[in-house]
């Protein structure tokens, strides 16, 4: 497959953020996808990190999660946080950008400059819901036409937590020559029916906004941001943990000495959950939450492979490490050990490892010292 | 505190369901109420079972959960379905109507004949967000009230699941005198930080739909039914278990051989839940759902008493006996745990099991015959 790279744009350097190098790729053929059809014109947002060497053989493929992005260890363009990773990506830091070439592509579906429901049809008007639903399989097809145009046959690893994860197990199962090491963290081979559930009352929240609009709603002024909002805050619940928001939160009262006997955000833990919406909305498109979720959904790596995920992996050739944690209630430790179990199944090498986190799902994002011990004991082996 | 019984209106029978007597009741003062207001010319609309013996001696009072009502053994009159314990209310039932004299009352700020949101205040209109915000234990009150106007002293039992369990604990920690027995189902002595999370999302729902127009929708066409079904469907996955769910609909695709690649209900469980939000719209008022899951989130009976759980039950005259189950993660055993020990502390007499069963929270209205026979036990002995 072809491609033209469009215009790089450097990013600027500051002390605590990590060179990154911004790049815009577009692919000369359309990309075939699981639903039967092509997407034409698909670009690709991605950043680099480090340098690749020689032989094209240092390359790690970073995969980010549902409401995630390329920015793994640089600013984010809209809110000016700092890369998602920047704890785990950098110069010897556990995923070590002065002995490996990292890659980060925005996900196909997604709207940080990767083609979406917000992009441009042939038409000239933003895809919206025509956009075709795609599946986690078409985001790796996406990163696999980007390796073949970056020229790299193989990946020194694919790493991704959460959705990342399912990522890196549909590379990992689909294009097995592709990566040497595959690190899934906090993440699973299906989508449960409670993970459906959770996803639908989002999408459903989004839909039942009137600013929606059956989703275009493209440059007529603010779209579904409430219903959007509603889909973060019910989704951020699961993120976290049932003890880890008691250490939190507790019943403690948000700046007040008392309950108000109101609808006003009496608790701590109501206010964050409304930060956590509305500011959602700033950086993030309604219409691609629909579209990722759904992939989400749509994920059964065993469906994929006449129903035994043993199947899915046949083909093998990386050495896999898998991480759990304890707290985590939206992917628990069960779906990585059966993950586990089918590599075994598949004569795999393979490490599965449970770590003990207070943070529930969204561990594999914060300060867990043991997940970087074992994310740089894993990639350096 | 003297009250005025209004017209009952007597039920029809059928075979399979209970004899039961509607009845309202208007309280002759204003009920005073924890947030420091009295509310005026509160009704109470409530359903009996069973013959009150001469001394008055053998009431039982069911309280119902968030979204239960009077109904518990008779047809619901907007859905007509079987109420929502005519499993376990009836003769030779484990309560047992033959012996007992049962009385459910709908509870203070619902929407099934009690005064609530809906309910027209002084002006005549209703009291939409004018109503004033209600606890757990104005609840309470409101049955306290019952009684004194029914001349029950002393009820053989309160009962009640979920949030009819908090009902029971605040009877037994604020009247003690008023029963002789408690039974407490799948319940809490305080909303968590991931309890109050998951009814913050709800409101929110609610809130967001331009058709709840602050509260003031009464009267002016549907109100917000896309936000209380979002609300709905939210609240219901807490509702069932993991595991449940699993069995229930696994990735099990509805009515259709393969996926669509869209956005209808590819899967049982859309489907399920989309049903289970659209169909509580008919049968419930937004702003009752506001007002109950904000007395929920505010119930914390350690806090009403010093901050000490075992305080709240000090002057305990009851039996005690708290049912969890071991599938429900709303309110899981830890909670139930939690209040035996507080009784074993305040020396009151309590016995406590946790039950086996694959529904979740819901188990306590679904058919888990090792529920009967605690129930049946407790209350005959």
């Amino acid at each position: 497959m072809t491609a033209r790279f469009l215009s790089p744009k450097p990013h600027g350097m500051d002390g605590s953020q990590l060179h990154a190098s911004s790049h815009l790729l577009e692919l000369a053929e359309p990309l075939p996808l699981d639903g039967g059809q092509a997407l034409p014109g698909v670009r690709i947002s991605y950043e680099t990190y480090g340098t690749l060497n020689a032989d094209r053989s240092n390359a790690i493929l970073i995969c980010h999660a549902l409401t995630g992005d390329q920015h793994v260890a640089s600013p984010h363009p809209i809110t000016g946080k700092p890369g998602w990773w920047v704890r785990m990506v950098g110069p010897g830091k556990p995923i070590d950008t002065d002995r490996f070439h990292v890659i980060c592509a925005n996900v196909l579906g997604s709207c940080m400059g990767t083609t979406g429901p917000a992009s441009p049809a042939g038409d000239g008007k933003p895809w919206a819901m025509r956009f075709p639903v795609i599946t986690i399989r078409d985001m790796v097809r996406g990163h696999v036409a980007l390796l073949d145009a970056l020229g790299i046959a193989r990946l020194h690893a694919v790493v991704g937590g959460s959705m990342g994860g399912m990522q890196a197990l549909s590379l990992a199962a689909n294009w097995p020559e592709r990566a040497g090491a595959v690190l899934v963290i906090a993440s699973t081979a299906r989508h449960s029916a409670q993970n459906i559930a959770f996803h639908e009352v989002g999408r459903q929240a989004i839909m039942a906004d009137p600013k929606w609009k059956n989703g275009d709603y493209y440059g007529s002024g603010k779209g579904p941001e409430n219903g959007l909002a509603v889909a973060r805050m019910a989704a951020h619940i699961t993120y976290l943990s049932e003890e880890g928001m008691h250490e939190k939160f507790g019943r403690r009262l948000q700046n007040r000495e008392a309950k108000t006997f109101g609808f006003d955000a009496d608790f701590q833990v109501e206010s964050y959950l409304r930060h956590q919406g509305l500011s959602f909305t700033d950086r993030f498109d309604a219409n691609s939450y629909l579209y990722i979720t759904r992939a989400m959904d749509y994920f059964d790596l065993a469906e994929e492979h006449g129903g035994r995920l043993a199947q899915a992996f046949a083909g093998a050739t990386a050495r896999f490490c898998l991480v759990s944690f304890d707290t985590d209630w939206l992917y628990p430790t069960a779906e990585s050990r059966a993950i586990a179990h089918a590599l075994n199944a598949a004569g795999a090498p393979v490490s599965f490892v449970e770590l003990s986190a207070p943070f529930g799902h969204d561990s594999f994002l914060l300060d867990v010292p043991t997940l970087d011990r074992v994310i740089a004991g894993f990639l350096g082996s």
